[in-house]
């Protein structure tokens, strides 16, 4: 199976599609190209106009519901890349940073980020293995239970 | 105008001014030249010695001071881009990293950044539209209200 | 001395050795090379298999005893870039990203950065001298008190 095979494998079995536009108000750009590399903002688990898990990890949202959104992150990410350039041209990710609204005394945020990185393997195999840095934050954008950025290197 | 005159003016707009030193304690530096690339330590809104604004938004400091602050960061970015390269030697501006320091239930993050966003993008035109992760973290370092960091490609 | 002297230094005066495995769960990697340049994952103050230090920072933990495990993080990391490529490849520390698990009011995520910064300085001289971001989180993984992650430029 090709990388977007398995992405639109992924879409299904999250329920979701993520072929509509991916809106951002203001002046930035959710993915930038420069010089063999891939920056994409901060990703929210939206799908259309809806956040499709909202609350705080570990009162809220439960770890699974969590995963779950970090992995409509990544499929956003996905999106964005495969418009852009096309999954194929993806050589490696490099980094991404994962951010999840936690509740005092959650500490599980390293388990939320492995549904993102699972993600990127699926995909990418082998080169879909990054670097990682999952961090515990107090509020984010629209309640959203996970924000992930990403840099990915291209052909 | 040139990029510099849109400097100044934005400068004089929000009041400050941005000619003196910029200081950093510790073994690091503000800014790093590298291969093209022009890293930014994170930022917060001081000028010369006092934070000018300071807080946690969404409690002590209301939307519209933390998107004033988040401006004053941006400028002592581009002055000291400006000191570095020149602010015409600024290519694209790749990403940008905002830190909100949020109190609870404070969801408007991304509104915050705009703000910096839009200095950006007055100041460089189109080479100011970045990829962004705005997040609400707990605390900043000297009471901070917003942080933001910066990656610039040069020509 | 050269630089493996000084790591070995700063590891004795820690009283830690960082010559054990360094772990991770899930589809990543701690370090990754890509076109001269070396990503670091985030890393909380591990040695083997224990978090040595745990806690918030400010309550739980003070500066000093952050500062230390500030000090063990940039020593995995760069356990982890002299198996992969030597401590004398590293031509550059390009950025260091500094997430102090922090109590409410605590305001010094920059001195806790700073011993941080210093090691890197000890070890690679001018070459060390690096960008900074400091931000404090609500929760870090594993109750760690810091996690900070790297870009170093390779020569």
């Amino acid at each position: 199976m090709g990388r977007i095979d398995i992405f639109n494998q992924i879409a299904s079995e999250l329920g979701y599609g993520f072929d509509g536009e991916i809106k951002v108000g203001g002046n930035y750009t959710p993915l930038l190209r420069h010089d063999g590399y891939i920056y994409i903002s901060g990703q929210i688990p939206r799908v259309g106009d809806a956040v499709v898990v909202q609350g705080v990890v570990g009162s809220d949202v439960q770890l699974k519901e969590a995963q779950k959104a970090a992995q409509v992150c990544v499929m956003r990410a996905l999106a964005l890349t495969d418009r852009a350039v096309g999954l194929d041209k993806v050589k490696a990710v490099l980094r991404i940073s994962v951010f999840v609204q936690s509740a005092q005394g959650f500490t599980q945020q390293s388990e939320v980020a492995d549904a993102a990185s699972d993600v990127l393997y699926r995909v990418f195999g082998d080169a879909g293995v990054h670097t990682r840095t999952s961090v515990g934050v107090y509020q984010l954008p629209k309640n959203a239970p996970v924000e992930i950025d990403f840099i990915f290197a291209t052909l």
